[in-house]
């Protein structure tokens, strides 16, 4: 077992051999040769966004989760009022982080396969001068529906609030472009579209509002103010930091630049969806979302009903095929999940097709 | 740059090659395979310490400040109060975690040469029926003393009061027995005697004192009884888990075992620290503390005054040799540190007394 399977998942996901190979040495955590490492990665995540001068890349230990209940602890004051735009799980989860954490949080709620509607934005933000700070989910991995960032941004800077964005899904492949797109703070991982493995996550802070949080987290982990002063300070993490996870992000931070950045691996994502869904469609798979609301991330599909396809026997048999698929994360309809991220290309969706026609016996 | 220097240092320390090895392939964190991996992890975890049966294993991403943080917030009740039995940084961080999460704590302060004393513990917990719970550090890595666990376990047992272990130095190689010591939870790390590569840390918790703790903890992310029933409903991890770290845990745990488990860990431990100590004391460099409360994890040394040996020029001459060596942590002696820790044996410690030997010129 030490070939990897093909994994078809919103991460952690299928990583190329290098990167993986990246985690090959031990490094010392406070050595100058560690620290130029941490220094190349956070000026990388910066670079993918373009957010050098306005933002400060804050990484952290754990996972995306760990991230965005750090940024909403740093960021959120005591007396503060969250609105979250919801249309997926992990917009709920944000509200649950927040109200756990003792801050006031609210959901402006649309339907799953239903993309966030800046009018309603601006309109409940206008009916409630208390809400403080907007979040959103740019991708929602639980459809994998894409939401009008820039519109969303927009209408949340026009009525002054900060705007914190979950990007954890669509960062280093759709475009995000912190010079003309308002966001304080954008939240991801390691482990999605940059391609690296899972063990960290980071928040891209404008840096005014980072320098406001001193203290303000109740949570001496989950403080990013703290971790950023860390960095800034001695170039070193304050915890001890996942070394190798950081080695291989770097080194697929790397990959990404030589691919062409976001645009080259938006276009390969594209065409792994492309031929995901051309294919799925001549197999008698029917896609759950609207294809023009739906992100090259993630495809969430109907499990046919007549001749009926059971999720675990499906999977396993894609499992002894070498191919992990995703389930689904609705409750109102019977689907299944396939990323599109990942080292992966049409080359290999075609096979899973293959696969999936062997199974199905179409 | 692709060899791994030898890193005497307390963690991210040096991995044996086959642990880095682990991580070469890819894993669905929600396959059978993983979850087979993460139950097979959290039973060998137990096994260290003889926990099955009274103990659950909860491993946690992240750092071990995040897995001791997590501990904390999810045991402390917010009517509870925390007596930390303190004798190094690593200590007085519990006092400042508890505190910023708004639960009382109060410091017992001994000397940083000085181990914890039994009586003075059994003395505060007589004349403050407050005190809920009592915490300490086993091996304070600050200066790498050790404190007398048996003694101290049986002091706060007899007080009735629930005892929070910070093993994180010393789980894997020095004895601890849950079935003889009580301890309600014990905190550690991948990356220190257990030799994993760093990115999570575990918490082993008696299982009516977690069972306890449902929606205590104010934090989602640090919440060890939701992270427990995760892993009990399905055998999967709540959030993305590092599952290369997880894949190299393992292996270092399988590695444990086929040394001998923690006993001939010690034993090698030891042997290092002997021909350390001596090979230094010939050097004419002089231990910081009295060799009987000295641990076989980090010695502290004392930087020599005539001639003035300064630790900057000294760190950066043996690293260009291979070896990084740990800056001192005491603010009243200039000292640096050495780990014994490690996948590295005498034949390490020996090349590196000859690397000092050649840089001080003696």
């Amino acid at each position: 077992m030490t070939d990897s399977p093909i994994l078809l998942t919103p991460g952690p996901l299928t990583t190329h051999p290098a990167t993986r190979q990246a985690m090959l040495r031990d490094w010392g955590s406070r050595d100058a040769g560690f620290i130029a490492l941490t220094a190349e990665m956070r000026a990388r995540l910066l670079q993918v966004a373009q957010g050098a001068g306005s933002h400060v890349a804050v990484p952290l230990q754990g996972s995306g989760t760990f991230v965005v209940e750090a940024t909403l602890a740093t960021l959120l004051p005591p007396e503060g009022k969250l609105l979250v735009l919801v249309n997926g799980a992990y917009g709920e989860r944000m509200v649950s982080i927040a109200r756990r954490m003792g801050r006031r949080a609210e959901a402006l709620r649309w339907r799953e396969d239903e993309p966030v509607t800046p009018g309603l934005v601006a309109s409940a933000l206008q009916a409630d001068p208390g809400i403080t700070h907007v979040a959103l989910v740019h991708c929602e991995t639980t459809t994998g529906i894409l939401n009008p960032l820039p519109e969303i941004a927009a209408a949340v800077a026009a009525a002054g609030r900060p705007f914190l964005l979950d990007a954890m899904s669509s960062f280093g492949a759709l475009p995000i472009d912190l010079r003309t797109t308002p966001v304080t703070a954008l939240m991801a991982s390691s482990n999605k579209c940059l391609e690296g493995v899972p063990g960290l996550g980071f928040a891209l802070i404008e840096t005014a509002a980072l320098a406001a949080a001193e203290g303000r987290s109740p949570s001496t982990s989950l403080d990013l103010h703290a971790q950023w002063r860390g960095f800034e300070k001695d170039g070193q993490w304050r915890f001890t930091p996942p070394v190798q996870v950081v080695a291989a992000l770097v080194e697929a931070l790397r990959r990404l630049e030589a691919e062409g950045g976001p645009p080259a691996r938006l276009a390969r994502y594209r065409r792994n969806l492309e031929t995901l869904t051309t294919g799925m469609a001549r197999l008698g798979f029917e896609l759950y979302l609207d294809p023009a609301v739906q992100a090259p991330v993630i495809a969430t599909f109907r499990l046919p009903q007549a001749p009926a396809l059971a999720f675990r026997p499906f999977y396993d048999a894609l499992a002894e095929r070498g191919f992990l698929i995703y389930p689904g994360k609705l409750t109102e309809a019977e689907t299944f999940r396939i990323g599109c991220i990942g080292a992966l290309d049409e080359t290999d969706f075609r096979r899973l097709l293959a696969a999936i026609e062997d199974v199905i016996g179409a």
